[in-house]
């Protein structure tokens, strides 16, 4: 932000913020229209609503989670052991937040003392691994493959941290399990299930239940390849799997409706935290949403993001190989908003490193991969990776701004 | 909640909703329908704003704070050292929030340790109570008068504190000032002076700033009487006080919009936890609220929400006094949602009292007053009160929910 203001001409690779052509100018407005012009709906959606959420919204969402799940499994040929069990998807187990960060703060409120362990991967949504830290947990990265978390090294954490004496510590593996913030990459249902026996077999040890939460964050913003079907397929889900997801980033961010699906006693807990936090999320937000979703637009609008999105990455792409196929290396992402590029040869990425400054002279910004590793020392932290949005930039904008990079790395590498 | 859905013919004088038929139906639509067709201001009202809130809203409501302060100053005779302190008043120092409940929230989180004493009014408002008890605060009551805090018995309190070596971890005074909650008493400028200075007095012993958390939630809310300036004009304010309101009460509860004023080093801290909550307040609501601003709308609703609230208290008042003159004594409220009323004679009011199960069986729901009072145990805790609300109830509902309640109390006092 800082370096935004201080660079009036800087392109941002940097920002996590969505596309804004693309927002729903029209659709907001007719729905904000219809909702008020409606005698039965007006009024209500003025007023406070409850602090678990609205109940229409709360049915519509464990319905399309259910339906995603259902179709996912049904279109899948892998069989991961997955079965859709319907007693997981009611709409009294999930809770509305204002945003999705919301319940993952209130979830870290919930489930952890200070001195906790929460397993993150690595890398990871790095503002959780911020919020990680102002709670005072310990966090331990676990490897990353292109099918999602390498369970082989999740199971020699775990038993390092069974000898230690640590598991009755450990609470959580915490999972972006859909084009990851900031990997790109999607986990696929048998690695979430060898993860979630994984964790099962620690609890006797933990003497606790260990949470696994999958951030669905991006789901929605698939643009290429299959739907996965969630961890709530799978066998344990009702007691330890918990599922958030937004309704923001795949309508309109200034719009901030998030939501998670828990077991029910925990649940009734952080509906108690809510009732702290802000008694329940602005009811007008959740009642603009509900009618998006009852009227097809969230639908409609959600194919043409995803579209867009799926252009945008491919002019990325497109500057990325034309640009710097000798300088860096990446996979290309089938959802989300982020290339996730490794620098080739040698050279480190950090907010202090030669190339951010090179970077910031070209008048372009990234997120240093550093950022997204959790202070973990029983392994060494990468520094050489680099977070690049193709959210907000236009389409000139991206490949100006991976021109730019292309030239930083080089200035350097010509010395 | 639970008993209003097992009595459906309950008539509720407990709930803390607004009225419902003054809801701004019209000018919300007007005022979306401008954003969206504005083409400089509908796709930023739909994109993520800054964790810190919208330049424009905070400037507009520290001006707001500032001129209702310049003019309670100017229109009042009493001195109680109050001065206009411009540098208090800047846009930077102020955070915007998903409600007033979350600046409260974030202000527990960030001030307090386990353990630590905040001092509150008897009664006060008892989310706060919960909010402090979640957080594992300990609470000290201090007495009330007609004129607000007892600032006699606050010295005492402070006292107490001192002997008991328990200064240190005194950390902050929570005082709502205007219209309280549940009293309905407004603090006047002498005692508020009274109250920061002795707080002032205490730092040395303290070894830290002791703050003074002033909740001005309803100070919108006033259908009678005079403005009175906030504790900002006061000596000392810069460093110690922390005032807090909402735009949600005086306009719509379903549109959420809180907001704190702080010491600059407090509201740094305070911006990065709300970094964690939720990265800012959702940007849609915070662009309804300064369109109703700017364009007068706001203040105009106000108005006409002053004098509907002022009518429905005293539909309050007549009935009480037909209904209830002989069985209850209470002072008539100047402002905000509720009378604060006292059982003459014996008899207690608590939820599992004679008098809560008879009002039950009458149909009709109180909150009892021994909720608004702290766990202190070196004072007893008065259960004879109870708050009614004139808020979201119809005229006929709360002539027809008191005289209910005056034949539950009768009942008893038959026997």
């Amino acid at each position: 932000m800082d370096q935004a203001l201080s660079h009036p001409h800087i392109i941002s690779l940097a920002a996590g913020f969505t596309d804004n052509p693309s927002l729903p100018v029209e659709e907001t407005r007719e729905i904000v229209q219809e909702l008020l012009a409606d005698e039965r709906l007006a009024r209500p959606s003025l007023q406070y609503g409850s602090t678990l959420g609205d109940a229409a919204l709360r049915r519509r969402t464990v319905d399309r989670i259910r339906d995603g799940d259902f179709a996912a499994l049904k279109s899948t040929a892998e069989d991961a052991g997955g079965r859709l069990n319907e007693s997981i998807y009611q709409p009294q187990s999930l809770q509305i937040t204002h945003g999705s960060q919301q319940i993952l703060y209130m979830l870290t409120e919930v489930l952890f003392d200070p001195g906790d362990i929460v397993l993150v991967e690595d890398p990871t949504y790095f503002v959780f691994l911020g919020m990680a830290q102002s709670h005072g947990l310990r966090c331990r990265g676990v490897r990353m493959t292109p099918e999602g978390i390498d369970v082989g090294h999740l199971e020699t954490v775990l038993q390092s941290l069974r000898k230690a004496g640590e598991l009755p510590r450990l609470k959580m593996l915490y999972l972006v399990s859909y084009s990851q913030n900031p990997s790109g990459v999607t986990t696929s249902l048998a690695r979430k299930a060898e993860a979630l026996r994984l964790l099962r077999s620690c609890e006797k040890h933990a003497g606790h239940t260990v949470y696994l939460l999958e951030d669905a964050a991006y789901r929605d913003l698939r643009f290429r390849g299959s739907d996965v079907a969630s961890a709530l397929v799978l066998p344990g889900a009702a007691k330890r799997v918990i599922y958030t997801s937004t309704y923001s980033k795949p309508f309109a961010t200034g719009i901030r409706v998030g939501y998670g699906l828990m077991p029910a006693a925990l649940g009734r807990v952080v509906t108690r935290i809510k009732g702290n936090h802000d008694f329940g999320t602005a009811h007008l937000l959740q009642r603009i949403v509900i009618r998006a979703l009852e009227s097809g637009r969230f639908d409609g609008h959600l194919t043409a993001l995803q579209r867009r999105y799926g252009q945008k990455a491919a002019v990325m792409g497109r500057a990325l190989r034309e640009q710097c196929g000798d300088l860096l290396e990446w996979v290309e992402p089938s959802g989300g908003l982020y290339y996730w590029a490794r620098l080739r040869g040698r050279g480190t990425s950090g907010p202090k490193s030669r190339l951010f400054k090179a970077a910031l002279k070209e008048d372009v910004l990234y997120v240093p991969g550093a950022l997204c590793y959790a202070d973990d020392r029983t392994r060494l932290k990468p520094d050489n990776e680099l977070r690049l949005s193709f959210g907000n930039a236009s389409e000139e904008h991206i490949a100006e701004g991976i021109a730019r990079l292309g030239r930083a790395i080089r200035s350097l590498r010509g010395r």
